[in-house]
């Protein structure tokens, strides 16, 4: 079973090894890293990267083809080569899993009209302007198309995927090898339930003496 | 704020990427990769790496060190003089953090006697025989040192410390873009509620025919 882990300039780091830290565990599966070329792809910070072991339009085929998102979709979405090279691997594989922001390349690819799909928060509309129907999910399967919320979703969906592949045993198993069980230090259960109230939090914070301190830069850069 | 990122050959990936990618966006934090010498460093799987910046060696003081785990942990363990460079480096910092059983190596360095600590669920009694002592929290604080637990557990923690340098707002504004509102796909709480059932649950599915499907590994190998 081949994993394929598709890079591309400006992806988020988490996005990929959310999902690639369980799905990587799964007995059988071996993971490929494909990016433009092979060699480091630099990540959104631009502080980290990760190196591809393969150029994408090298891979012929794949079983699990992985698009994580970044601020560098924009960009990626635009690419009719990178579209095209998607659309062919999807074609081979098995599974095609799509995370954050990364959901709305296989949308521009065409690959999930009238299916159900998933994404990052602030990219709910972008999607459905590309014909999938948005459920406002951390994780979604329709047919072979499995999709995640943002960035930590990817967690979250890998985990769903190792039970769809695995089974449930091996998905608790990989789960407890990741000691996946969450405890955020905050109580907000979606993003519905912080996004309106946090403007107002970090207003009241901007006024304040602790926000003088930090170098502000935009927060939200990322998604 | 300089956040240094250490890698030792076969860390496990989300260790390091679930911590950097909150504190990476904490505005004026600079991270930086430091490795054995620069250049990529394999992560536990084999199948992907990361690429240090930065020599260990080279690194003359930083604000955060943050130390990971993974397999590799029982060699670097072993080595004096990585231990002295983590305590020389802690000399310096304005918060040292451990995750998974990376804690051990903060631990075997001397610096968690008689603090108060968490660890990957495996490594508790290891942990204890450092002189740390042992709490089973997903992260925990004592004094400038912050811990955490399993893997996974690098984002709660990661976060926490959002919140112990940033603030609430600044905390809460991060765990929105990395939208970290985790829901696992299956129901429990904590590893001491899944270790005993699951191995009856993976002896139980090894008798199954999906068993035979899969080749079979050790799904434990990376705590």
């Amino acid at each position: 079973v081949k994993l394929t882990l598709v890079l591309f300039d400006g992806f988020t780091a988490l996005d990929v090894i959310g999902g690639y830290e369980s799905l990587a565990r799964l007995p059988g599966v071996e993971v490929e890293v494909a990016g433009p070329r092979r060699g480091i792809v630099a990540a959104d910070t631009r502080a980290l990267g990760l190196p591809a072991t393969v150029a994408l339009g090298d891979v012929k085929a794949t079983d699990i083809l992985y698009v994580p998102g970044g601020p560098g979709v924009a960009k990626a979405q635009a690419d009719a080569g990178f579209l095209a090279r998607l659309r062919a691997l999807d074609a081979t594989s098995t599974w095609t899993v799509g995370i954050c922001n990364g959901v709305l390349l296989l949308g521009a690819a065409g690959l999930l009209k009238g299916r159900l799909a998933t994404t990052n928060f602030f990219a709910r509309e972008a999607l459905r302007q590309l014909g999938a129907t948005v459920v406002p999910e951390r994780f979604v399967r329709a047919d072979k198309y499995v999709t995640g919320a943002g960035v930590s979703a990817s967690i979250d969906t890998g985990l769903f995927l190792c039970g769809l592949i695995g089974g449930d045993a091996a998905m608790r198993a990989i789960g407890l090898g990741i000691e996946y069980f969450p405890a955020p230090p905050y109580a907000e259960k979606r993003p519905e339930d912080i996004a309106e109230p946090l403007r107002q939090l970090v207003a009241a914070f901007d006024a304040t003496e602790g926000a003088a301190q930090l170098e502000r830069r935009p927060l939200f850069d990322a998604v």
